[in-house]
């Protein structure tokens, strides 16, 4: 094990109905938020009004920044950052799924800050301060509800960048199952393999092997958000899997399984953000095309922890490691064409042609990230085995 | 899955060597801390001389409150509570096991409140406040590093009572693993058999059984501790095996394995209570003799749960069910004997006719925990099978 520092200070509610509650878990952090959303579907699904009802009973008034577009774009946070700043607004209050509280970690930031808030995003300047966020989850996924980062994309400049600080922990987030219950079942799957690809990208890359506490983790979160997914499939108003699903994909991206792995990465998210800042192609489709052709390429570094893989998550048993490698990648794409999210660029209508250029933005991340195993070529290779 | 709120804010700063950073966590707590500690081993194994130069170093002054017994005990928290007050310190630091932090909450408590601390072991005022807390463990095994909880002998009542308060949690909590290098094999191995039993309560006696991460988390963390600490006997200062081991115990009794399981029960720390109170028996070598035939007696309400954990703990099988339960419940048996931690009440020279009084002793535990499932005649009929 590595040395770390773990601390993570985000109050979960969680259960049926407990949305309720938002108003009450508001109140103490100020009178007045900016209440952050999507699309019109919380309105349609009788989210917006329990929210506000819940809001206006325990005296927290609001204005609204509606409107955000999965794979948030940086000119809306913009216009965010804008009205939090106009309206002097004492907290922010997020109601969707990732792409909304990313959005709205970054109007957060954005809104006790004097410069540009891609600033954050590219490292010019750290969030020393952010306005308290408060978040009610419709979609289990991205782990942001309980974590101090947030992807955004810069329309101008084609980046999907990442922002991150101890200060954009929400204060408090509502998870509440049974608003996951209408989530269709595309986003369901993009869902688990968005969580599924959180928890293997560290495992896989981990500088430390001697992790065994950590990889149990992984391997029981990895099962438990496939068995969950297939009972939601059987039945999508599952309340145990819908419920179980919830709380295993914050765990996926809270700071528990990485915590005393050393460095690792996340080379799979890396490629993933440049196909959707380039396409619209949905974060967890992306994951699912490049996922297995990435953990091939990863498998020559770590075998044994891709066969230890195989045999622990999906029950894999083989003649030798090498096989035992190729049956864990195999059964993990089996599965993900069994869920319905694609394993192939060109189900997501991108032509081999487009290769070159996807590679090129995917550089961007690599270079910021530090990535110097994944060189234009290699990202370029990967890609090849996706089409 | 049931409702819950889970939020645990204690800041972990993990690694060898990592002692030396105490007075820089310490520092913005304050200028002055009430150091709490036990016998003279910290002085002996450098570890003393580690903590007060990083807290000299960092501007930190102490008071000293060393003595702290295993199984602490009221009469030392009353002197602890009254040095604070006296000194006025800022917080308090703990250096130990925990024993220490136990006694060490019960003073940051105290030391804030104008009435008998016992008060809040018997439910008579609630902890709304305490001083800050500050730890460096010495001894992997209790959890209280990571959780607002604990346990307080009144000598005179003869009552080994807990504590409980959102404002019990650490500040931050010093996770140096090379400081348990040199725990002997005996404390090591009741170490791991009472993070085995935090975890194992929780699990079989759970309302809820639809909770398969919660399962997941509890197995995996069981395998890791029994891993390491095969390897510990092996090699004492085995550092991967100490660092997972202490990081393993933390999460034994942190909150996350028992969210969302609905009501719980620890009836065999119960029981155990009242054998450490009334003799000085460690802790975990209590635990190590009650477990076998209180999972027995509790196998008879959850075998399925209980079959589950000797297929996936220690890869049992069986023809059907009920041998499956017995042959987990051996499994765990045969390593506490191997793990040389007692099996019986005759290897801590508890006679037979002394099982009623530890059962009446126990019951005053069953009243205020609300164990209506254990009354007297039930703890004699789990104490009978210990012998």
């Amino acid at each position: 094990m590595q040395p770390f520092v773990f601390n993570n200070p985000t109050k979960i509610v969680f259960g049926a109905d407990m949305v309720a509650k938002v108003g009450k878990y508001a109140a103490p952090y100020g009178k007045k938020g900016l209440l952050v959303y999507g699309k019109q579907s919380i309105k349609n699904n009788g989210v917006y009004a329990k929210v506000t009802t819940a809001l206006a009973d325990s005296g927290v008034n609001w204005v609204e920044h509606g409107g955000v577009k999965s794979n948030p774009v940086l000119s809306h946070v913009y216009a965010g950052v804008e009205l939090a700043k106009e309206q002097q607004v004492d907290m922010v209050i997020a109601v969707g799924g990732g792409s909304v509280l990313d959005e709205a970690k970054a109007i957060a930031a954005g809104a006790l800050y004097s410069g540009d808030v891609w600033d954050f995003f590219c490292d010019k300047a750290w969030v020393k301060q952010a306005l308290p966020l408060i978040t009610v989850l419709t979609l289990a996924a991205t782990g942001s509800e309980m974590n101090d980062g947030g992807v955004v994309t810069n329309e101008q400049t084609q980046q999907k960048f990442n922002i991150g600080s101890p200060n954009l922990f929400p204060k408090v987030s509502i998870l509440d199952p049974t608003l996951t219950y209408t989530v269709p079942l595309d986003y369901t799957a993009y869902s688990a393999v968005d969580a599924i690809s959180h928890l293997l990208e560290g495992y896989f890359t981990s500088a430390d092997t001697a992790t065994p506490l950590q990889d149990r983790f992984v391997e029981g979160l990895v099962q438990t958000i496939i068995e969950s997914t297939d009972q939601i499939f059987a039945q999508p108003d599952h309340p145990d899997a819908r419920a179980t699903m919830m709380w295993a994909a914050t765990w996926a991206l809270n700071g528990l399984s990485t915590a005393g792995i050393g460095a690792y990465a996340f080379p799979n998210h890396m490629i993933e953000h440049s196909l959707s800042a380039l396409y619209d192609v949905a974060h967890g489709a992306g994951l699912s095309i490049v996922m297995p052709a990435w953990m091939s390429y990863a498998s020559e570094r770590h075998p044994a922890k891709f066969a230890q893989f195989a045999q622990r998550v999906f029950g894999c048993s083989a003649a030798n490691e090498q096989q035992l490698v190729e049956a864990g990648i195999a059964a993990l794409k089996e599965w993900f064409i069994k869920i319905k999210s694609p394993v192939a660029l060109s189900q997501v209508d991108v032509v081999p042609e487009d290769i070159p250029a996807i590679a090129a933005n995917a550089t961007m991340l690599a270079q910021k990230w530090g990535l110097k195993e994944y060189p234009a070529p290699v990202i370029e290779d990967i890609l090849q085995c996706c089409r």
